[in-house]
């Protein structure tokens, strides 16, 4: 069975790329790894875990309808959210990786971030990079 | 009927980016566009006419062996090759892009130049990057 990485946060490009991940995911009938990573050198305090709760949840109610089988990796592990997605391919020897680009507010505006060259550049395998639509923007 | 653009250079990550372009295609039952495009602000003279042919050979040899569906668009309109990818996929309503990433070499270090960025961040759909194999390097 193939397997889908993608790149989860709780923003507009994150919910964007969890999208198109799942509607890829049906197509081939692949599994979802769905990381979600924790910046490199912050402290997990009580606030960020309750704001990984509300991420996951957000994620169940985003793919239990679709009938994709996944599972949610939500990784503190001092790494950046590029090392962490990378090494989460190379484990489950992902089909393809599915990150969102963001926009940079107010203007709108999208940036290619230091994450998301990092993982074109270096991922193990191809990388599907999807735009939230203008009016999810947040 | 989904339509997929792919951009196509005679180089390793043309090919790779062709190949995955063509089983991405067979998987949606979609049609292809391969565009190759010449670079902006060059005459298009013979040598280059006879280098277009050779390329659109090597697109023919690899593509008539899988059953997809494709045509070949060669650009040569004085637009950056990120100018004439964006304004097909527009026009064809593209479900999305496949592009490939390219090494520097002799190193072989990937980089993201200046026409996968502009892709990347301008394109109106999703934008798929591949690389080619180590040892599919010329």
């Amino acid at each position: 069975m193939t397997t889908i990485v993608v790149g989860f946060v709780p923003k507009p490009e994150g919910r964007a790329a969890l999208r198109r991940a799942a509607e890829e995911a049906q197509l081939r009938d692949a599994k979802l790894v769905v990381v979600n990573s924790h910046r490199c050198g912050r402290s997990y305090d009580s606030d960020e875990s309750v704001a990984s709760e509300a991420a996951l949840a957000e994620v169940r109610q985003q793919l239990d309808a679709t009938g994709v089988s996944y599972e949610v990796r939500q990784l503190v592990r001092g790494l950046d959210p590029a090392e962490d997605m990378i090494a989460v391919a190379e484990q489950v020897k992902a089909e393809f990786i599915v990150i969102g680009l963001r926009r940079r507010s107010p203007v709108g505006k999208l940036i290619l971030g230091s994450n998301a060259q990092r993982i074109l550049l270096d991922s193990p395998c191809p990388v599907l990079a999807v735009k939230a639509e203008e009016d999810e923007e947040e």
